[in-house]
């Protein structure tokens, strides 16, 4: 049977898009939970500054309450002050971005893709020191909203960057849903023939309702490592009203109804997808949170 | 380059879910706009009692303000006096519909799926008087809220009794929203096998988040006929709060980027559904309204 591995980024890519600071505590209740669910992978904060993301401005607090308790934990860095923090809290896997696009990095960075890309080097080796993982995640990668249309070779450039440190681990991320199957298997196909050695992960969005067709695009092209985020936590800045990231819990059921392996307990992942919902105080979209499985579940 | 063809079923598959009556004027702007947007199909309402669907009440008037302008006019009839009042109206096309689920029928019409298939001949000779066509619509083909699975021989009896009566127009119904990629892919390869002369179309919700993946599953199943609702209209009676019909501008926007031609206009589609949100006084589930296409359209 064929195993997903899903990483869970709503306490990150969810949470930083809310306009209310969730409580640590409770923040920390969804962590445990994702947990207890069967999540072995949690990307569940970001290392930014504070003024810039108040949402996550108690990463190192987060971190330290869920570490130990089974689950790999993930954090996006942004700099070296970030990465020094995330070290410092215990993460796991430290998660750095860098747009496939230009002009979104310097959007995003205000530095240029090949300034971003020679920042890596003294953080590659911070992290190896401190004997934790880096995964590179290339923003974008699908497309972007200023520049449109995004090459393979573009984002090539990336991961050759990344690899030049010794980064292997690499998260695909559709960062405004401008994903579509054609681009999925023409981007995966080459990407795979260019870094045989590299492991892909991709990171959809369901800003344009197809976040989850794009899911079946990737498995036809063999991937089997996604990123999704709690009742479809997250949005788009560019687009008002928008859908964020793919539902886990949208994920989890049509990975079962596919005969696809997730380990994860989808009954515990509605409970805690309500419970975000009450946390936030508004609806959130996932579908199945909603409508429940087809069938009742064991 | 693949054609689809995509009914538009909003008027009838949506607003009958709606809690208010939108005005007849209203309705007949929609329609005329769904013209103009270029669909060739509309099942622009339902031929019930007034008392049982308020919302409809007006089916007559809005079949013969639609009439001659260019689109064949679908409408549900379910029962003999729906039938004779859509003739009258001038419908082009009736659609008459019975479960695949025995239990599901009895709770919709309290008939047995025998006694409902027995009441086709009178219709279809009807229909057939008046030179019109008739498509069967089989209801819960894909999964019944009460019995559970739905068996391809449970979908092949109600065909194989439209068939009798020379009815080849098929639509498969995904009432509550229980299809998955398997079940698609396993019922649409046996009904190929068993009635090769028979025209399918799909008809999917997005109840559980995976409308669009059905619709992928049906497309490599060689099904190029689908039915959806202009800004994912519709709901489901079973789940408070769920999404309703797959979303007519997100299927053609995905369609567009799979270079599937629908023949259809993404903006027009877009500005009707903003109109359609106006009229009713709520979001509906479409994403593709709110986020618009990945790349400016001409």
């Amino acid at each position: 049977m064929t195993e997903l591995t899903i990483t869970e980024v709503g306490m990150r890519d969810g949470l930083q898009m809310e306009s209310v600071f969730v409580p640590t505590n409770q923040k920390i209740q969804i962590g445990l939970g994702l947990i207890d669910a069967g999540l072995q992978r949690i990307e569940a904060t970001s290392f930014v500054s504070p003024k810039a993301v108040p949402q996550l401005a108690d990463a190192t607090e987060v971190i330290s309450e869920l570490r130990g308790r089974g689950a790999t934990l993930a954090a996006l860095v942004p700099n070296p002050r970030g990465a020094e923090r995330a070290l410092e809290a215990g993460v796991d896997e430290l998660v750095m971005f860098i747009s496939a696009s230009e002009t979104h990095n310097r959007h995003n960075v205000n530095r240029s893709v090949a300034e971003s890309l020679e920042n890596i080097a003294p953080m590659a080796q911070a992290v190896a020191d401190s004997k934790r993982s880096l995964r590179a995640a290339v923003s974008t990668a699908f497309g972007c909203p200023w520049q449109g249309n995004v090459s393979a070779e573009e984002v090539a450039r990336v991961i050759e960057g990344f690899a030049a440190q010794g980064v292997g681990a690499v998260t695909l991320g559709d960062t405004t849903g401008m994903a579509t199957p054609p681009i999925v298997r023409h981007l995966c196909a080459k990407l795979a023939e260019w870094f045989p050695e590299v492991e892909l992960t991709l990171h959809f969005h369901n800003t344009r309702g197809i976040g989850l067709v794009n899911v079946i695009a990737g498995l036809e092209a063999g991937i089997t490592r996604y990123e999704s985020a709690l009742g479809g936590l997250g949005g788009c800045p560019f687009a008002k009203g928008a859908s964020g990231n793919i539902c886990t819990e949208d994920l989890v059921y049509l990975a079962a109804e596919m005969g696809l392996e997730t380990g994860l307990d989808l009954r515990r992942l509605i409970n805690l997808a309500e419970r975000m919902q009450e946390i936030l105080g508004h609806e959130l979209s996932g579908q199945v949170m909603k409508a429940g499985p087809r069938l009742p579940v064991a």
